[in-house]
């Protein structure tokens, strides 16, 4: 604003009773709800630049090729016809297009709770916890290796926000649960303490089988009703330049026999990983990831995938990561523009360089979501909770960057586009007439309570009301509401006699041992 | 990012030089250009929506009316062959479509300067600092009455930074100077410490032609060559709703008849000053701000005007202002479409209600930039510095900002979006081979150091390296980069004569008496 006088804008402006924290529960939040985003995506390469993108990824492929670390895969790409020296598979373009070709553009995963089904796909845009960081930082504890009772806290959080949509992989590593059961203690929290779409980590047969199978006991599915459609999901990672791990393959390929989807996600740091040009790393990562979705395409025509995109950039000063850079930005939508030529469900991420919860973290963070939302994103990992890289997950970020989030699915409400003549108003304006005021005016009066989004986090008192409750930052307000959050935390309901089951399952395998942990 | 082992993303990650704020200056930053926004803008509206509001809008003008209380403005109307009755003037829909349609799409601004000339429109997105706040805030002083002092450290930041084209209104409200000889003393300052395009406030006549004088005489112009293209501007706010003053329309009026451009921007609060749904406060603040343009398009034909939107929302609960809303996003991108259906430049803001440098205010700050970008705005008001509403002006803000306008600029740099056989580096690829690095690779060493933006106040090292260094959070970064900037801040060259004459005019007017305080 430039020259309204601050007399009045104080007088538009007042005391907020910011009741949003107050009451009985820790916060009024936004009921659960699938966003579709209605937005135009910005697509940032002309015609030819899709086509020069996709020529270079099928000459990747046929020219170059892709190390294949599991002798299954490679069996049966040279059954389908590829060529193959040693673990490398060399792919006809004709091949790959026709396979991926078979992917689903859309497709619905239903968890324990049938009301908390997603569609990945169909113009969704769909919000997950952040994902295997091996610590964890708060404002009380600072940062420390991850443990099992973090681990819980988080797995709350993520059930308590309506606004996160799926449960991702560990929203912290607990790294005092040996790792030969700790998939069996995490799954076990995650299935009793969350009704929602889960997620299997592809780290050998032993563990994603007891997933699945965990998965199935906690939806009362029989195996042939698991089998029917998708009930959770994995997603997996190339090692980035042009090598997939033999566990990835592994997993990906079990989830594909039983229709259990995989989002495939090459991991292409332009500059370290992958060429320090943004088109050569989109490349690269769509010619890993295509390669992996035209494998699953032939041992298991038409399974359920998606495409995933962690192209970013390093600080070429020092070699370290950097998210949520104006390169990340661009990266993420030119991918989005090739999934859409592809016809694929897209992931990306919500990512900061940051350490801590504070403005270049927000900054950052809003710059990925922003372009998660530009590039037709349907998967938006790590959208709450992501510090330091992914190397941390925070408590605090986690209910700020929810606050985001809801604020997104707001934008998405077509409540906000109407332009009827009721919408318009003119008759009310006519009655409230020149220098008047509209609070009192029936118009707003019918709609003041819906009218404008209501958040749980922002502060929107003045400075002094801000001040004499205490002059309270953001993180330190986002950490008061964590702890409330769980302090009121009700699990969601589940039949006892699957939980004893799933009890039991859990006790059994550990009884026997667990996962293999040599690998 | 999912399954990448830590290991493997810290090998990537590493300690970071952040060489950005070490060496001689106080930052390494970008120079001085003049963005492109070359995103298709986001339409929420379809055409029929669009229709809908410009019908809307021409009849609140043709049968409620806008109160214009300037005699002259209403001589001008009724002799235009407008409907007045008192103080009220009707339009009919012909005239108003006629006098908009005499506008030019976009036209440039050239200031002492010419180095630093401008243009609005034509697909640029251009920055200016925050205008008018009445304190000043920062981490040292806290919150306190703005100053001339301070005035003179944000005249500095808004000259120092490229990123910031243009030095709107006065940054903070110097209070110990006399409104009387406040403008004499602020345009001094502005006009000696900057050398980009400068505003006047709309606030009587006496002062509106001082300011034109003193950007005349630091310009070294003729009144012929001042009168001969656009040197300056005004921005003026009509009284939502419907109503226009006294002194913002006298100084438009005196700014046309010269061929500076006018800013029209309504300040529309929807449930507050405007009706409480979006498209409704879009369309009041359409209908005032072509009223106004109609009248200067009448009185000076094809003079320079831009539409301004400042729609936002009230908190329904306190009736506080909110800033950089779902809400606020949508009636800007809303009104962007608009402004493209009658071919004017757009002015929108960058906004928050927050009243700290903090996560709030940088989510609030992000949503409204980037509704900026969506909705093709081609001035940005109040980009760097701006906290409480616009109440606010912070240093640590204005610094966070233009880090963030730096990274905007760099998302438009179409380097990011090459697809050459150069670019997609298939050859690199080949040469680095499966599970090679590509830091080391010709096709790196060639272009590291401007593959990437290098920020100055983010800080990408990881956490370890942070906390070693003091733990810095982002505001207290900031915080000693604004004092390093003021320390070694050097105004710009002007010449001496016309220093003289400016300080001689400054002193004579004065001497005068300046501008009378009794309205």
């Amino acid at each position: 604003m430039n020259d309204i006088a601050p007399n009045r804008r104080r007088r538009a402006g007042g005391r907020s009773g910011h009741t949003a924290r107050s009451g009985g529960h820790a916060i009024e939040q936004m009921p659960w709800r699938l966003p579709r985003n209605t937005d135009r995506p910005i697509e940032p390469l002309p015609e030819e630049g899709v086509r020069a993108i996709h020529d270079g990824a099928m000459r990747v492929l046929a020219e170059i090729g892709i190390e294949f670390l599991n002798d299954e895969a490679i069996g049966h790409l040279r059954a389908a016809g590829c060529k193959v020296e040693g673990q490398t598979v060399r792919f006809e373009r004709a091949f790959v297009e026709e396979m991926v070709a078979r992917a689903p553009a859309s497709f619905t995963l239903t968890p324990r709770n049938p009301d908390r089904a997603i569609t990945l796909g169909g113009g969704y845009i769909l919000f997950g916890n952040v994902s295997s960081p091996p610590n964890a930082w708060d404002l009380e504890r600072g940062k420390r290796p991850g443990d099992f009772e973090t681990y819980r806290e988080f797995i709350k959080l993520t059930q308590y926000f309506n606004c996160i949509h799926f449960a991702g992989g560990y929203p912290v590593e607990p790294i005092d649960i040996h790792a030969g059961v700790r998939h069996l203690d995490c799954l076990h929290e995650k299935l009793t303490l969350t009704d929602k779409v889960v997620h299997a980590y592809s780290l050998g047969p032993e563990r994603v089988e007891d997933v699945m199978e965990m998965v199935r006991i906690a939806g009362g599915l029989t195996h042939a009703e698991f089998d029917a459609s998708p009930r959770m999901y994995t997603n997996i990672n190339s090692v980035s330049p042009l090598k997939h791990d033999w566990p990835m393959l592994d997993g990906a390929m079990r989830l594909a026999r039983r229709g259990q989807p995989v989002v495939v996600t090459p991991f292409t740091l332009a500059g370290a990983m992958a060429p320090v040009t943004l088109s050569g790393a989109v490349m690269l990562s769509l010619a890993e990831a295509l390669a992996a979705i035209a494998l699953l395409q032939w041992i298991a025509p038409g399974c359920p995938v998606a495409i995933g995109t962690f192209t970013s950039n390093v600080d070429m000063k020092s070699g370290a990561p950097a998210f949520g850079t104006p390169e990340y930005m661009r990266a993420t939508q030119i991918t989005g523009q090739m999934a859409r030529f592809y016809g694929l469900p897209l992931r990306s991420s919500g990512v900061c360089a940051a350490n801590v919860p504070d403005g270049q973290a927000m900054w950052e963070t809003m710059n990925s979501l922003w372009a998660a939302v530009q590039s037709g994103t349907n998967m938006v990992y790590h959208a709450a909770g992501w510090l330091e890289g992914g190397l941390i997950a925070s408590p605090e970020k986690f209910v700020m960057d929810c606050e985001v989030l809801q604020q997104i699915q707001r934008y998405f409400e077509p409540a906000l586009l109407g332009t009827t003549e009721a919408d318009l108003a003119i008759d009310a304006i006519a009655e409230v007439g020149a220098g008047g005021h509209f609070f009192g005016c029936q118009h707003t009066q019918d709609r003041y309570q819906t009218a404008f989004y209501g958040p749980f986090l922002s502060d929107w008192r003045n400075y002094e009301a801000w001040q004499a409750a205490g002059g309270v930052w953001t993180a330190e307000r986002a950490h008061g509401i964590y702890k409330k959050i769980l302090a009121e935390f009700e699990p969601p309901p589940m039949d006892e006699a699957i939980r004893e089951e799933l009890a039991d399952f859990v006790a059994r395998r550990k009884a026997e041992g667990g996962a293999p942990t040599d690998f």
